[in-house]
């Protein structure tokens, strides 16, 4: 039980610290989907929901569903939420901070006795991550209509599949038709997570509102030279794979640098055959190409492709660039931008928008409804790892512009 | 039995392609220092020397040692030779060709009955790829005098110490101090060896004349930059080592394409942590520096230094540059150097003067005395690999100006 006279921050704060202990590995965080890790912060997070005046229930996926009724019986609902799932070792925040929050907001319009003329659900969502199948946002896609079929086949690493350890888990897979919700029953989707990103901080801001969850590309781009010895062959008679490489990583750079909305990373590059006294005959190094606009990833990867090719002939080396992965852009809503702007304003903050360049529930919401997140700043920028932290201060402003939000969301008539 | 009547460099290819049997791997070629494969072919080294006319021994460290005696017993003696181990999967050429050629060349004389104002020794070294222990050019420097005492403790993969495998193979290690040579009982000492580039190839020269092997320096270079997400890091406060890195690289390749006599190679490289949605916090890669002229060197790794270092602090990332190697330059005497530039113009080619950028048994022979290396094209400049191919038409140039040089060898009077 959360001790009555805590501020909103401090109850989600010690919430947050609570459902870190459902872990498989003691001492660290990692919780993936479907494991009894998972369950026992599936079942915590229904006790917090009914606490907080809310029906709640399991659905066929393993998302945790807590439905807080409106002035009317069966009203249209806005859908809050986030996922409780983690990467291994992961921070506290991800994910679960959404989670709490939503919950913690409707609990602040329970203890007031407020109900409001919509619906509110919040979701906690089972699979945002990927990390256990090699399937991703399985919650949320299933909850918008949108999952693929293949999904459920997908296996482990111990060679079990989805529906297997659904129902393992306690989940009935052949009710997974009835997750999905009819667009005539919500009215938005709006998620509260950490930035997992740097600008908040350096902004000297508490929370930001997201104008879009980035598009992305992957590539894979190979440059095949000649090896020689790294003693014998003069400068102008080698085709050098690495350096060819070390120019077209520049130009990545350089390119994400003069392209406003949009940046670019190489992660990974090796040379072959990699040896200290021979001049690689290839290259490999992978690309990734962020933009919340989609025009503007595209038209970027073009001019890259041209670039990195003429690089390449300039320099008599090959090069292919083969893409491992493409997902679209997911716009937020322009009026629920406005409405969670506004409520930042009365909170006090100064509104800033920004993108979001991790992938969140809402690039599945989306095709559902109308999706918007808030921004909680964390500190360096930092996530995916144990040293994730925010204040419980600036947790208190997100449960605040929330509850703010809430109190005066006005549905979109089209 | 080579048949009578062939050319000189017909015999050389067949007596190389008799030599490559002698292999650990059937089908492919790794002869290494004090194996049986080595002990067969130094027995079939010596039958070739003793065939030529030499008296043949092996010294006590696997060296094979024939001598033509010259007009005078015990006259002082022209050094001529190469190695007889290889690497791993190798070709047939390295090496061994020096070996063979110089038998050839003994034979020419032998069968013409002449014998010189001077003796001629031909030497097949047993290590100088070092491959098997972590100590390389025992042979020649045991012979000039230079091996280190600790060389011979040194361990191969399964614990047996080079001392070990010695009186395994036949030798008696006890006996060491008799292999290396006084300084005044030589004259010189001269390698034809295949180029292991692509000069010659490149100029359509058969042989050349080598004007010193190149000293080396070896680095790794450790840049420390930021981790971030892919994604969520604008590109303005990103601190990427990687792309530091890449930079980097390019200015290796820029100095060492705008400097003479200098060659420099990235071989090796990787991207800390090294996954493709991540910002690299890290990157490491390897540098190697040569120069037959040990001063060109120097200054370019002391203004790499400076150019790496400006980098860095340019980009907010450290770096730090760690020496893992350093050979100085060994330079060919000029009178040898002539006197081989003579006898190229004599067989009708066109004198062409280059360093090696490769390592010889001449870094270690020039302590002792005056060196010089006669280069062979090879195909593509491909070495260390079963590839590597030199024809029977360049082999018998090779072989008739090793023949003229020694018919008109001049000893030099200082």
């Amino acid at each position: 039980m959360i001790r009555e006279g805590l501020s909103p921050g401090a109850v989600v704060m010690a919430r947050l610290d609570a459902l870190a202990d459902f872990t498989e590995t003691p001492g660290q965080l990692t919780r993936l989907y479907l494991t009894p890790e998972h369950k026992a912060a599936a079942l915590q997070v229904r006790v917090w929901m009914e606490e907080a005046g809310m029906t709640a229930r399991m659905d066929a996926v393993g998302n945790v569903v807590g439905r807080y009724e409106g002035t009317e019986p069966d009203a249209r609902a806005l859908l809050l939420g986030s996922h409780i799932d983690t990467v291994r070792n992961a921070g506290k925040y991800d994910g679960n901070l959404g989670v709490v929050a939503a919950i913690q907001a409707v609990a602040e319009l329970h203890a007031r006795g407020l109900r409001l003329p919509f619906a509110i659900e919040v979701l906690a969502f089972g699979d945002e991550e990927g990390v256990r199948f090699p399937v991703t946002l399985t919650g949320s896609r299933t909850v918008a209509g949108v999952l693929d079929v293949g999904a459920l086949d997908a296996e482990d690493a111990q060679g079990a599949s989805v529906r297997e350890a659904l129902q393992r888990f306690g989940c009935n897979p052949f009710e997974i038709h009835e997750v999905p919700r009819r667009k005539d029953e919500v009215l938005g989707y709006v998620e509260v997570h950490i930035e997992q990103g740097p600008v908040l901080e350096a902004e000297g801001l508490p929370v930001g509102v997201v104008t879009a969850i980035a598009g992305a590309s992957r590539y894979t781009v190979d440059v095949a030279g000649v090896a020689g010895h790294a003693g014998t062959v003069p400068m102008r008679l080698r085709r050098d794979a690495l350096t060819a490489a070390s120019e077209m990583v520049l130009a990545v750079e350089r390119l994400a640098h003069g392209t406003e909305d949009l940046v670019a990373t190489v992660g990974r590059i090796e040379a072959l055959p990699g040896a200290v006294n021979v001049i690689p005959s290839g290259a490999r190094f992978t690309l990734d190409v962020r933009s919340p606009k989609d025009a503007v990833r595209r038209d970027a990867v073009a001019l890259l492709e041209r670039e990195l090719h003429e690089i390449a002939r300039r320099r008599g080396v090959t090069v292919q660039i083969g893409k491992s992965y493409d997902e679209a852009a997911a716009t937020c809503a322009g009026w629920l931008i406005e409405q969670l702007e506004a409520a930042v304003t009365r909170c006090g903050v100064r509104p800033l928008r920004l993108p979001s360049g991790a992938g969140h529930d809402g690039l599945a919401m989306v095709a559902l409804c109308p999706i918007a997140m808030l921004f909680v700043r964390c500190k360096g920028g930092i996530s995916h790892n144990p040293a994730e932290a925010i204040t419980p201060e600036d947790a208190d402003v997100a449960a605040r512009v929330l509850v703010d939000f809430l109190s005066r969301f006005q549905p979109h008539e089209p």
